[in-house]
């Protein structure tokens, strides 16, 4: 049984306590579902149905991506709706879950109609739940994204000229990962000079990097696979000050103390709440304004959430972010964030770029000739 | 008045029929209808009201953006449900149009229950519909995503080397375009080799430049301001075959075809078929399976379409791809796009990479030293 297979099965079981049959519609849950890397398909599962609804264009990826899978095509002028009607009907399906976060009102509308007397449950989050915690197929893929981005990265740091801009930093670091073999970069990389660094989410923009002595990158890579890695760390490209010395060593230290509490039972609330304790202590509580950190996997933001509010308690194999940060409007900001799995009795940290202070040094290669 | 506010009042003049106001929901039209360029954020429109409903990360940004436009925030932890009927109820909105395409179920079963009694219709492609018509400063837009891709193509065309793979030249043509000030690929570039070329969709892979005599590429950029190009050039990296010169004129013969039928009055499906006609006569008709063309603006794919089907007829400030292609399949494919706008009398071809057999080849480029 394929990983794959695996995960239908776990599905459907959850399925029947709501419905006879979901209909899957998000496209990265279906991609996780089948290996299928498509778009504009669906896929239904019931307790004697896995079927992938697609269209013509698909037939030799889907040999290729999911032979074991059975699918339907239309062509270009059929409607989805008419893939769904015939299935649901050929299998006598009375209730089906539908993924109510994803689906438009449209395609919602048009089964309504086409299916008079079958019942709709709206559904929210069921697959990303099931993709909270990772096997170990998808465990060795983020390793990969995390290897890729950091490749990049150490080309960055090594190649950073005064001169550039913000912008030509972030796009010299996607063709460097993609170099190494990155799909694409995982996000649009953050990068940030100054004051920019100071905003949790900067665009890249003109500033150049010798414009200020901090530099705060946050980015990531998508491995061929579709596993995605979200690092952040600052370079500190002027001899640097004892205010930032000193918030540098407390985001560190708060992050160690996330490290800590990580384990399978930990509450995620209590993960942040960890963190936030550093930072509340040493007299920033209002200048860490988001939350601890998030799931990763095929999408670059999953659960869990490591946030003041969630109440989800860790599991041996949760891959997340843990990101402290300190961000002085007007001034700069630091954040330091890595990757991390949970593992039977703890955490593993699944990032290796240095992040103690003395590593973020880069003025010596910054000097003017 | 600046651009926005007047496509703003037309889309309010348009809802009257219909509605008391409109909930713009699709991330697109709210940029179009703004200049707002941030996410998780609706537009309501009325006789009285233009809101923009947003989240507290974006004050600068909209502030920049979008001036003209009243705006109101939530924090993160409050729904957009709550926003939006607060700001119904204010209105004293009755009868509200939502974008049925891109609202999710979730959303709108929210609205539901939180604004009993507000009466919802259901609309589709209205602001689509008014994005069809481009203009003067979304000409120019498109203009300087046309150059941006073309001196893109340039570099790749003279820096192809025989072992670089599908997806090298892929990555090198997007870092390319961004170093000529490009945001990024308008999409994600296809560049074929041989069978691959005969795949409309295909994605770029390990084939190397050199394993046939056919290299296609259809790209694009997304210049700064969002606004995309879309072309396709066939290369040709070894001496030709008869065969292969016999398609490329046909598939040009059926462009040109087209080219002279494009007019404000005339039918999509018409335009269509001139170019059809020409590869039908010439006995390929099975062989070009996809329509000839798509409207570019902000999305990669807009209203109009040329195909088949299509009834539009096209007005002045419309702006197309204009692709017929032949493709064989176990052989090669070989398509020819350009961006196409319909002026007062006719058509401008905004392009201008050549596009005839002669300046294809780039076998003399290609010699093993």
């Amino acid at each position: 049984m394929t990983a794959y297979a695996k995960r239908r099965s776990r599905l459907i079981r959850d399925t029947k306590r709501t419905a006879d049959a979901i209909l899957v519609t998000d496209e990265t849950n279906v991609r996780w579902l089948t290996g299928f890397t498509g778009d504009s398909s669906h896929l239904l599962l019931g307790r004697n149905v896995e079927l992938l609804l697609t269209d013509s264009r698909y037939t030799a990826q889907i040999a290729e991506e999911c032979p074991d899978v059975h699918s339907v095509s239309r062509d270009a002028r059929q409607p989805m709706a008419d893939l769904v009607t015939h299935a649901v009907r050929q299998e006598g399906i009375r209730k089906i879950a539908l993924e109510a976060d994803s689906l438009s009102v449209s395609h919602w509308r048009a089964f309504e109609q086409h299916l008079d007397g079958t019942e709709f449950v709206p559904t929210s989050g069921v697959v990303e739940q099931l993709r909270q915690v990772k096997d170990a197929g998808e465990i060795a893929a983020i390793r990969e994204a995390i290897h890729l981005a950091e490749r990049g990265f150490e080309c960055l740091r090594s190649g950073l000229r005064p001169d550039q801009s913000e912008r030509q930093v972030a796009h010299e670091l996607e063709h460097s990962m993609r170099r190494f073999g990155a799909d694409r970069a995982a996000f649009d990389p953050i990068v940030a000079v100054g004051s920019n660094a100071a905003l949790p989410h900067a665009r890249p923009g003109h500033r150049q990097v010798s414009e200020s002595g901090v530099l705060l990158v946050d980015w990531g890579a998508q491995a061929r696979n579709g596993y995605r890695s979200d690092l952040t760390r600052v370079l500190l490209t002027h001899r640097t000050s004892p205010k930032l010395r000193k918030i540098y060593d407390v985001v560190l230290k708060a992050q160690q103390a996330a490290l800590r509490a990580i384990r399978p039972g930990a509450k995620c609330s209590r993960v942040d709440r960890a963190a936030r304790n550093i930072i509340d202590k040493a007299g920033f509580s209002r200048y860490f304004g988001h939350g601890l950190g998030h799931g990763i996997g095929l999408d670059i933001h999953e659960q869990p959430r490591l946030s003041p509010i969630s109440d989800t308690v860790l599991e041996s194999g949760m891959v997340m972010t843990v990101e402290p940060g300190i961000y002085l409007p007007g001034w700069a900001g630091v954040r330091i964030e890595d990757n991390v799995l949970v593992t039977s009795d703890g955490c593993e940290v699944l990032t290796s770029v240095p992040r103690n202070f003395e590593q973020a040094q880069v003025h010596y290669l910054m000097r003017r000739t």
